[in-house]
């Protein structure tokens, strides 16, 4: 639990990878969680219903995407939305996303 | 040829699948083709390393996700960017996609 876990720089990112990221409703729920609280959340801390395995499936893709950033704290995990990468390289991707009517 | 080709309503439109639709780096490629002709194009138009079943099947999905409109013209198919639907449903979404680096 404390290893850093591997994460792509800002200019290794890929499009295709984000869309694929993103494409799948409980990673979408996931990234809104992440966007409406504003701050880096314990990885059990977003109401899934889904088992903890499938959860760490889901925050890998993401995390492997460029989509959120993971860092260890004590024995936990906490989970931020790369806004600024995904701002900077795809200026109103995430803001469209997050606009989409439900 | 002649038969109009179903397409969801605006309303109808949901972004997961537009995010899946654009996912793939051949989609992505007849979308930024698509929005750099900025007309309705013929779908044979873009040049492309894939066969004509692949062709039509890579549009089907942009089809039936809301990102391109297909219509007959004569013996052929015209295909244009539905710009204004996709840009009311999640602002800057397409910007944001189209300005990624390649």
């Amino acid at each position: 639990m404390g290893q850093d876990l591997p994460h792509p720089e800002r200019a290794e990112i890929r499009i295709e990878a984000v869309l694929a990221a993103l494409a799948d409703p409980m990673r979408l729920h996931m990234v809104r969680e992440l966007a409406r609280l504003d701050t880096g959340v314990a990885c059990g801390s977003i109401d899934l219903p889904i088992s903890k395995s499938t959860r760490t499936h889901h925050l890998r893709i993401l995390r492997e995407a460029g989509v959120v950033r993971i860092r260890p704290e004590g024995t936990s995990r906490i989970t931020t939305l790369r806004r600024d990468d995904l701002n900077a390289l795809f200026p109103g991707l995430l803001d469209g996303v997050l606009a989409a009517p439900r």
